[in-house]
């Protein structure tokens, strides 16, 4: 029986076993890699960012710093993106250009592992004096993109750098040295990813006993970001914690760290009912139907429950990509397919709408409404977010499948072919043809490893998504009556043969979604839906100012897809109603902005005309 | 009959009339848009020449300047370079950029029109106090880029800074105001491109003024880089000019806005006597068989005749691009074949030795041979050569047709297709097909403009080169028999109606080229030429050292087109004799360094074993 496995801790399958061949990401994967990669290469270089590296290595002269002070965090975000891309698409030109950056990183260490640029060059006598000053954030971009070069180059040379910073904090933080809470989480997640990397304990448990820092009160001291605020989640003690609160990007790395922290193992009590209960409150009183996370603009963060303001909402990138990082672990922790499916939701709306379809320009800020004004910048003064557009776009194919003891798992159906490595040994090669998003029909082969003539005994888990009402399963052509569900998942435990088949089909209508009750925002309004994609009206699309618009409740909503518009894109239209003449027409929020910069925007729209108040006369 | 026309000035064909279709170029242009372009403005971020601008315009902090003095200078041959990408191939990534670093530059430009960086953020005080310190040098650049990309774009915001500036420099200079003798040429052809460009006649005339003003002694100044001096090209007024002298970039742009001087009908007695005499020189007696000039690294230039070392031969990639854009400007001017020789020369071989095949590694330097060491580098502290290839490469379709009064000119033979205009106003598309520079026979196929149901009169002009011996033509399939020569074209004078074909072909055997006998440092040595390639030989292709090699006189050598090799190129190879185990293989020249970075290379090779001495014994 399949029972057992599902409850275990699933495996990541890393995105370098992944192929994607589809018309939904192929397109951005290419974008990515001729544009915004290209793109934050050049701004990095232009604002300085490289070149304080050059500088803090001595290799050209000066000891300004140029930009903000943690800057350093950017390049290491695109060193990590331009490893992934190699990782899929060889680029000898690309490698080439990393590999003199890396040089200058290397030259730019200090001999005690010390690394970060600003304080080498501008206050070199107050490090580790600010907790809000980034040091180990920065530090622990360093070692993701270390981490992923030596996995797609097989060079180590930033692999070491990252080593020795890693020893450095080791020596110097941690149970009776110095005490440290950062300011900004990151590090934590990152030593994780080093210690899977290297095999290193000491990485693992400097991790750990960092969270386990927070709210200690170790983490007062003078700067503005005092990381014993709630804006750091260093106010109270991680175990004490109910909601998601602070700055949401903060706030994400926190979570995932604590997620990864638990799932590698480290900690038998874990966080678990910690994370359970702030993952229901984020996910059911903090989240927009986007999947973008940070209602506010004041802290970029998390404010109350049911604080979900449209024009205003925050949602910063960073942050709907942190929540897909935090999701994705969470899904791998539980084996349970609710957290993919919130995965699903930010990956393909909030964090998605971050970049535009040419992988140009870039939102840092990814408001529900917009009344004109708001439109993706070619750059950021902070460029935290087209950084992490440039890591989180090539590894998309993280989130696509994972593995069980003897399960194999499909959390995000996508045209492509995988290779994946059960728990138990198996291996299994899965091709799938499908349209999705735009379809719900997905069409798998199964491939078992070569030498299990009589085939291979394993669990396929299709992931049912919370959108869906309707699934239906054929194997081989046969349809499955009584489709066995666990934990949200399809399953379909057999004998599997070369040329086995499972075609899932998920009913994909176009769907009205209300907003709760307590959302005030929302009142009297509707988003549409279909599938994982959330939809928004765009004011190129219609005369009246989008505020004027009523959609009717009675008025037929139907999608079509449209090959010429926005890439091509399932569109949603309906009767013309008050809808301008062309008709009622809505387009993938993730897509917005592409037709026009800054033009007007709405994902919640009047179901009921708003009350205009009674006029004079 | 033709015979007066000839003797007219060409006309240029822009090569935005030209339409590339060929094996040959197109992969140049693809890698120069992108990977050169991107490269070089990825630098130019880099290395703070475009952050210059940012300060200088106060866009950004700091009074510092970041790098040579010059570098401005690189910036705006690479917006000079993306405005000729722009105008054959649209790209509004690449534009957009473009113009954002256009309004840095519309930022550092001073309120009089003064505009370079250097003096404007470290030195204010002493502008205009040293004449070798390449102040309209830049300025010089800058007026060609803003022409270029007014005319790609259709944008006017560089020229009018470009306008602003050069009437700043007529407002400052010229007779009864401040003398200048520029230390580095390039402002006189620049500013009469801008004359072109604005029909304003102050800027042809100062032009001439500054031409002048060299050798007058009004140059001579305390900077190290004297005008005055032959280094300068400024020990003697242009009109005594005998030889190609000093400084070889600073020469070749000299003698090309001489040329434009002269044909541009300023200046009726013109410089031409001059020019011819110091072209003599140049081609005959201070020339490299790869259209290399500048022997000595000491001046980056020229020293007596017949001086003409191989692996200490210096031959700036700027150099030959200045040969080429000098020689362009002969071939106009005189209707002569014979400068085109020269200009193909440089163009196939020393000019595109300058860039990888790949578009991401530059030659400063091109020797004719090296032990081993030299190696094109991804890119140079001083990037004069890496910005000019930027704007070579892409302007490549300038030198492949030219017209006369009634005469269509063939200079270089490529697949495509191009517009032509004649001096009367006839117009004619010509299509080419051909394999050239692999095969020497090309078939033009000739479509005289709609309205000419008679047919159309004018002569066809077809280069022959100077390499081939034996030329044959076929005009609708039927031989021509005694061709007619005029100034080394082969003149097909007809009325010609649409799909009238015209097939050259051009002997092109393998050649063994011999030095003249006052080159010390090719006695018994000879080289290999095949068309307009010049060839060499390279380590990676023999087990002994290259100075070891010898090809014997009756080594029978053949060309064989291979597809794998090199992008595309024929091989040249004999015997084996003392050539290794392999056989005797050469390579095309500018294709060498592509295999192996800084691996042994030579041009020349000996035919005659060397003098070992006497051994004792």
């Amino acid at each position: 029986m399949y029972g057992t496995e599902v409850r275990k801790t699933f495996r990541q399958v890393p995105f370098a076993q992944v192929a994607i061949e589809d018309s939904f990401w192929t397109p951005r994967l290419v974008a990515h890699k001729n544009v915004t990669l290209q793109t934050c290469l050049f701004e990095l270089a232009l604002k300085g960012t490289i070149a304080n590296f050059s500088r803090a290595g001595k290799i050209i002269e000066g000891t300004f710093f140029e930009g903000y002070f943690f800057d350093d965090s950017d390049l290491y975000k695109v060193i990590e993106g331009a490893a992934y891309s190699l990782m899929t698409s060889p680029d000898p030109l690309l490698e080439t250009r990393i590999d003199r950056i890396i040089d200058l990183i290397v030259a730019a260490q200090e001999d005690d592992g010390y690394l970060m640029t600003y304080f080498t060059l501008e206050a070199p006598d107050q490090k580790w004096t600010e907790m809000g000053k980034h040091e180990m954030y920065c530090g622990g971009h360093l070692m993701e993109a270390a981490v992923a070069y030596k996995q797609a180059t097989g060079k180590r040379k930033l692999l070491d750098v990252a080593i020795k910073l890693a020893d450095h904090y080791d020596a110097t933080f941690g149970p009776g040295k110095r005490y440290w809470v950062e300011g900004h989480e990151e590090i934590e997640l990152a030593l994780v990813k080093l210690y899977r990397e290297t095999g290193e304990k000491r990485y693992r448990d400097l991790a750990k006993w960092l969270l386990e820092e927070r709210g200690s009160g170790h983490g007062a001291d003078e700067s503005w970001y005092n990381p014993d605020q709630e804006f750091c989640q260093g106010n109270i003690p991680i175990r004490e914690m109910e909601k998601a609160v602070g700055h949401a990007v903060r706030a994400m790395y926190l979570y995932a760290a604590m997620t990864d922290v638990t799932s590698c193992g480290h900690d038998p009590e874990g966080y678990a009912d910690v994370l359970d209960r702030v993952w229901d409150n984020t996910v059911n009183k903090r989240m927009y139907v986007t999947g973008g996370v940070g209602s506010s603009r004041d802290n970029e963060g998390f404010t109350e429950d049911y604080d979900l303001p449209n024009d205003t909402a925050y949602c910063e990138t960073c942050a709907s990509i942190g929540l897909v990082l935090w999701s994705h672990r969470m899904n791998l922790l539980h084996g349970d397919a609710s957290y993919a499916d919130v995965m699903e939701r930010a990956m393909f709306n909030s964090a998605l709408a971050g970049v535009s379809l040419d992988g140009f320009r870039f939102f840092y800020v990814n408001p529900l409404a917009s009344k004109g004004g708001h439109a993706r910048s070619t750059w950021h003064g902070c460029a935290c977010c087209p950084s992490n557009i440039a890591r989180f776009i090539p590894s998309i194919g993280n989130y696509t499948y994972a593995t069980g003891e003897r399960s194999a798992v499909v959390n995000i159906y996508q045209q492509g072919s995988a290779k994946l490595k059960l728990g138990n040994g198996q291996s299994v090669r899965i091709v799938q043809r499908t349209e999705y998003p735009w379809e719900g029909r997905s069409k798998l082969t199964i491939y078992p490893a070569g030498d299990a003539a009589d085939g291979s005994a394993f669990a396929l888990l299709l992931r049912k998504p919370d959108w869906c009402g309707q699934a239906t399963l054929l194997v081989n052509g046969y349809p499955v009556e009584n489709i066995t569900m666990e934990k949200g998942y399809m399953v379909v435990d057999r004998v599997w043969r070369d040329g086995d088949t499972v075609t899932v089909d998920l009913a994909m209508p176009v769907e009205r979604v209300y907003a709760h009750p307590k959302v005030k925002a929302n009142e009297g309004k509707v988003a549409i839906r279909r599938g994982p994609i959330v939809y928004c009206v765009e004011g190129v699309d219609f005369r009246q100012p989008l505020d004027e618009l009523v959609l009717d409740r009675d008025t037929v909503l139907a999608g079509e897809k449209r090959d010429d518009l926005l890439g091509g894109v399932v569109v949603v239209s309906g009767g013309a109603a008050d809808a301008g003449e062309g008709g009622f027409r809505a387009v993938p929020y993730y897509a917005w902005g592409n037709r026009e910069l800054g033009g007007s925007m709405a994902v919640w729209i009047n179901e009921v005309r708003p009350d205009r108040g009674i006029e004079a006369g």
